[in-house]
């Protein structure tokens, strides 16, 4: 099943393209298991999605590293029926087929208490879309009660839900909600903002990213 | 139907905080017909959706309009189910049930057309997701035929589709996009991203935003 992500990074500084540069860096230890295709607006990763997360969390862990405000967006999809398979997206954890939704919710809770944290605290933002399906709202509303459950639940808000904590477990949960919910080899989609060192966490009157 | 954009601003600038103060200024001669939240990750816009993207394209053109690289990245969606509706969302354009997928390819390519250039130039993405629908890929195919056929296509990419132009008929693309394909009143989401002031656009080697 095709999978991977278009992904941005935004360091909000003056020296951003060298923020940007030594992040992408993280990305190598990935490169044998990942396509990777940078244009002006984002850069593509082509793979299976334990490592696409990974990837993702080393480089906006190492962006952040330097106490900039920094964010992350991606959208993430799996098994659009647009796309040809590709071999290098093979062998990553996949949905069983023969989990209930109340165990898939489950499974996705323990797997987010077992992640290893990072030591890096990060706030984001997910939807989940489940596509080609009547009873979409089913799984997503069994992947909204996953993260209510999980340790990083930080809140609901119109057309998404809040996460908050070690980047570690967050970008697990984020695995969790990209892997565990939807039909098995279906077509699922994910739109994922992660913020870190923003002025508005330290001082409540001052905005930040948006 | 309830509709709205969750949006987040990202200026690559020491001066993030001013710039982004500043633009949210842009928001004023719509807050009557808007209702806005801000917390430390994104805004939420509720409205019609020719209000959403009217603000979104003023707060993103009064935020590049330094020169500063900035990228604005939103999550529209329109018809979830798990939203109450909202009178602030009325009034605004929608999909006329009887148009067929042909001629509402025609309707975006000529709103684009007709739609006002505001002299800065910028490139996007978007991905648009019809939830709830068995057969949602007849309807992203009819969208991507008509971003091909609008006059600021700029390529396919996977998970999404380019646009570069003036930041009129692109915002009015996204607009189309948004409110002319799946269900008439059904759901649907979009993942958005803009940026204007990459200086990867101007020196090829040279990374920004990813």
């Amino acid at each position: 099943m095709f999978s991977g992500a278009q992904f941005s990074l935004y360091p909000m500084s003056d020296d951003f393209v060298d923020i940007i540069l030594g992040a992408l860096d993280s990305l190598d230890p990935y490169r044998d298991r990942l396509r990777v295709e940078t244009d002006p607006v984002s850069t593509l990763l082509v793979g299976s999605p334990d490592i696409v997360l990974a990837a993702l969390r080393d480089v906006f862990v190492t962006a952040a590293a330097g106490g900039v405000h920094c964010a992350l967006t991606a959208t993430l999809s799996r098994g659009c029926p647009g796309e040809a398979d590709d071999p290098i997206c093979a062998g990553g954890p996949g949905r069983p087929p023969d989990r209930s939704l109340a165990d898939r919710v489950q499974d996705a809770v323990d797997a987010v208490a077992a992640a290893t944290p990072v030591g890096r605290p990060v706030d984001a933002q997910l939807s989940v879309y489940p596509l080609g399906a009547e009873q979409h709202m089913d799984e997503i509303y069994g992947c909204i009660d996953f993260l209510k459950r999980s340790a990083v639940f930080a809140g609901p808000k119109h057309f998404c839900t809040r996460l908050s904590g070690d980047a570690g477990p967050v970008f697990a949960a984020v695995q969790e909600a990209f892997t565990r919910f939807g039909a098995p080899d279906g077509h699922l989609a994910v739109d994922l903002t992660v913020s870190a060192n923003s002025p508005s966490t330290r001082r409540p009157a001052a905005p930040s990213g948006a």
